[in-house]
């Protein structure tokens, strides 16, 4: 077999490429853009291909390719709240936080158009990617602290984290990544002990949880 | 002068009376109906008028009238959050937050599918109205803390307490209202005072604050 041509202008992609890279393209111009910003002319332009192509793959113009670099990205995210099942649990939360902070600052303006709203490619459809992401994150928390059927009061208590911590993220890119982003992951990680303590003097399941924790984090 | 008649249907209306009629039929509408679901004619139909009449006063039609339902909306949770300088701080946190929940349970759908996103209905108008309402929460916290230049770590804390309390607010709803509202108003409450406490180790500025807090409280 000869070798791949090097030059990748010349190299021909297959279907499953042409739709990565176009992807790919499209996945870095909503990060740092707001949608209402991104043409498709943008998104062929940096694919290096043309706008007819762009549309063979994408009919559905901007919003199928917006809706498509979500899933992408929402799947990316999803990669990141991964952690092994060892070790203390708040040094797992710990390395979740920054991974999931440096997420945030490689995706900044498309993060922050995505979770203020009000964006004219917000659908019911990209709502429910976001709410998939959030799930997906309270589960993986849950499962940390090897909850299988967690009560109302421990799932709200770790719902409100996870959006007290989305709006950490906005507000901490608003004023230019302040405070720096190992103090925000200490500090979410303290919060989140804190409202778990909280919940604890209210709910039997939440502090036999935290007894757990704690003698873990002492031992 | 002789008494206005009594019978609503034949008192002439002003057009400022109008308009309030009109808007106040849209807000109870919008406020038990996702905005998908609630149409010109059904204004029209609840305020006892004509179809033209609702067109006369919102030529902009039903997102315009959306908008200002929304806005009267904002204007009357804005009137909730109002609370006398007077007494312990917590009680004080503890009153509004009654009156916020009051709020969400009448309002309970069209509150849900605005902050849920991805109505058709939304827009950079509709985002901008509820920040305005989260950023007047958090002034009126503040005002009652007596800071009049929070530090960003003393902003970020209060910030991120309101998005909880707002996702708290949406489960407690999809949860039938569990638990009970005097409940969480206290768990609201005593999450504000965990997550200040921990704050307070990182910001010497939200230390001296909750000590004045902790004073006045047991003193």
């Amino acid at each position: 077999m000869s070798p791949a041509p090097s030059t990748p202008a010349y190299r021909r992609l297959s279907v499953e490429e042409r739709r990565a890279q176009l992807l790919d393209a499209a996945l870095s111009l909503f990060a740092q853009r707001v949608p209402e910003e991104v043409s498709l002319d943008d998104v062929a332009e940096a694919a290096g291909v043309s706008r007819p192509l762009v549309y063979r793959y994408f009919p559905g113009g901007k919003q199928q390719l917006y809706e498509a670099a979500l899933r992408s990205a929402a799947e990316e995210l999803r990669h990141c709240l991964d952690e092994p099942h060892e070790g203390p649990p708040l040094s797992r939360l710990a390395r979740v936080l920054d991974r999931y902070l440096a997420f945030v600052d490689q995706h900044a303006t498309g993060f922050t158009a995505l979770l203020r709203g009000g964006s004219v490619v917000e659908t019911s459809r990209t709502t429910a990617i976001v709410d998939g992401v959030r799930r997906s994150a309270a589960e993986q928390i849950l499962g940390h602290l090897q909850v299988t059927d967690p009560g109302p009061r421990l799932r709200m208590t770790v719902r409100m984290w996870i959006t007290a911590v989305e709006a950490a993220s906005l507000i901490w890119l608003d004023e230019g990544r302040q405070p720096p982003a190992e103090e925000l992951r200490d500090w979410l990680v303290e919060q989140f002990m804190a409202v778990m303590g909280v919940t604890a003097a209210r709910d039997a399941q939440t502090a036999a949880l935290m007894r757990r924790v704690r003698a873990f984090e002492d031992g």
